[in-house]
């Protein structure tokens, strides 16, 4: 593939990992980063994730390629004027909601030019520190209403998505969101809920947490994850985390209730059920 | 250490692993197995877990110590049995509840033989085939009632745990089991539920699970786990287990009713609360 100059919007976890992923596969002749936060655009300087940072403007001038890697909230706002922008530049973002952002700029004369895309990693850290190498392998992609961008644009997204290690999902925008509260957002709420059901009792307990297991670790491990990531994401889903989560209470409350009435056979039974997800995580 | 003759009452993931790690560390001059699932039994001496099984009687006759891991419905059924048949021998069980257990043989002649505790190391993986190398390493062991027991029973239990790497922490078996419900039978339960969340909607959604992501596997991964195991466990343990579950279940309530009324700052604070959980896992 011929090397792009490539700016990167957010050099965070994910900016920052995909930064290290696109120098390392030579997809990039030029890593140039946009980050409204001095301290992080320095320090991806200092790591050596981009090859140096300038203004949004500059960068899109100077760039064939614009990737967004930012909270959803600040993606939606600033996804349109992006679009104002470039000329024959392909924006491609990562954000982890579809409907919203692919609504926002549904009628926008360049809207072909943006291909919306979801890859499916990430850890509980944040910011340029957090970046990882080799990340993105082995995981899927989605990229969203595909029909709606030009051929050459998703060309180079498939083709860089591959290059990365990624495999490749199509669906549409709503599609995406539904799907993506239950493999992710649901999975990040009941460990934020978890955590705070455990540091609730710390407080009458001091010695609760020299027993913490290994299984206690992994069901609460992303209760680490960053408020200003997820808040905006929880928001922009509602309709769908809210349908699941309902539904989760719904179960626990089942598992309540088993135990209430020591209906043994019926716990049992919701257990075995459960197990049943060895079809789809080994 | 001196060597001693060790009989393990069930070679399944806990016995196994733990025969496994007694053998590396030269503990036992001989391992026998008893196990009432004669498949298990046979499986156990295929892959060199034990020496050789023999029936529990043959078993107590010819042993030094014996070790109990079994699930914690059939330990309260069995313990008191073994307490009659012992003389000197010392017996030590694994189980993951204690109160029922150390309440049931309180007033037995031979209790002072009797060392309860539990050592907070598992997988979500049952059966002798399911046994691992170095498991307990670095993790705690909690011993209950240890004032209930002979000084040589103690002596014996305790360089043995600190031998196979574990670190030791003692306290009452109530108290063992309200924290066992915070760090450990909880986060089984939310596995549970979210498995049997997610499974629900599959019916209807076929594509969702190419998605499922690292973050998903890890707060679904103890979902896995047997339900004979847990049954038992969930019910001896009724009353910490009910607190922490609705518990949990009204901390979920709370991330319902913020995204509902969409009040970002509530959320925020929510999840920033939940990042304390920093202090607790690193």
């Amino acid at each position: 593939m011929e090397r792009k100059r490539i700016t990167i919007v957010g050099v965070g976890l994910i900016g920052g990992s995909l930064a290290l992923q696109l120098h390392e596969k030579k997809l990039s002749s030029k890593l140039i980063g946009v980050d409204s936060n001095k301290d992080h655009a320095k320090k991806a300087v200092e790591l050596e994730l981009v090859d140096e940072i300038m203004s949004l403007d500059e960068a899109i001038d100077q760039s064939d390629i614009i990737m967004l890697a930012i909270p959803v909230d600040k993606l939606v706002k600033l996804l349109p004027s992006i679009m104002d922008k470039i000329e024959k530049q392909i924006v491609i973002d990562l954000g982890s909601t579809k409907s919203q952002l692919v609504e926002s700029i549904k009628s926008h004369p360049k809207r072909a030019r943006y291909v919306a895309t979801h890859p499916m990693w990430g850890t509980e850290y944040s910011g340029p520190q957090a970046a990882v190498r080799g990340a993105f392998e082995n995981k899927a992609v989605i990229i969203c209403n595909a029909n709606e961008s030009d051929a050459d644009a998703l060309e180079w997204t498939r083709a860089m998505y591959k290059k990365i290690g990624m495999h490749l999902l199509e669906m549409e925008a709503k599609a995406h969101d539904l799907h993506a509260a239950y493999v992710s957002h649901i999975s990040h709420i009941t460990s934020f809920a978890l955590a705070n059901t455990v540091l609730e009792k710390e407080r009458e307990e001091q010695a609760i947490f020299e027993l913490a297991s290994a299984g206690f670790e992994s069901t609460v491990r992303l209760a680490k994850s960053n408020p200003a990531m997820w808040v905006p994401i929880f928001m922009q889903n509602k309709e769908n985390v809210l349908d699941v989560l309902k539904e989760h209470i719904a179960q626990l409350t089942r598992f309540k209730e088993s135990i209430e009435k020591e209906d043994n056979d019926y716990l049992m039974k919701l257990i075995e059920e459960a197990n049943k997800i060895r079809r789809i995580i080994k």
